[in-house]
């Protein structure tokens, strides 16, 4: 069994990177903007889908896809720094943020949210 | 204690009733057209709920109305002859069905429709 000091030691801790007050804050306006974005995309979807409701089936599809974005979106958004890295990555991969709009943060956590995004990418593809 | 058989004597049982071929049509054709004015009546309620979404919140109103309704249409609904009394009753007090178009039924059937729609009225209003 591996002891846990040396998963520490070997394991790169995402949980112990530090943000400085500027990075909070590049964090926080990308944060934020991913989220309207996701929550704009299920407002157009929805309101697309309502427009064509028209046997009974199509309004508790309506339901479904309504239910399924509330717990995507409360599951993806969870503004956590020591989860950061990857709901920023999760988001890069998901066209919901640009690369640009986390420039500012160190290098390290653009790495591991590169990293992360590309790993998700991979796990689609095959 | 009440014995079974003072009940069955004194309780007019509904589940007793029978019902003939031609009921059967009229109560068949009755049932789809209330459920079908629901189901009329949700679908335009929830167009006109997506097209003034603006906010978050409002797509999760939506979600919970939906939710709602497909819950209280499939607990109104429940074709079954020992319970249509009932369920006719409820729709006559809803609006969603005319008495017109339970023309035909047995009057001790109509009886109890319009008793039980009463009897709905009234808890309405105390």
């Amino acid at each position: 069994m591996t002891s846990p000091s040396v998963l520490e030691s070997t394991y790169p801790c995402r949980n112990e990177m530090t943000w400085s007050r500027s990075e909070k804050a590049i964090a926080h306006k990308a944060f934020n903007a991913a989220l309207r974005r996701d929550f704009q995309a299920a407002i157009q979807k929805a309101q697309q889908m309502a427009s064509r409701i028209t046997e009974p089936e199509d309004l508790w599809e309506l339901e479904h896809y309504l239910t399924q974005r509330r717990k995507e979106i409360d599951r993806k958004y969870q503004y956590k720094y020591s989860e950061l890295t990857h709901v920023f990555g999760k988001l890069l991969q998901d066209g919901r943020l640009s690369e640009e709009e986390l420039r500012g943060l160190r290098e390290d956590k653009l790495k591991a949210i590169r990293s992360y995004a590309k790993f998700l990418a991979e796990m689609e593809a095959s």
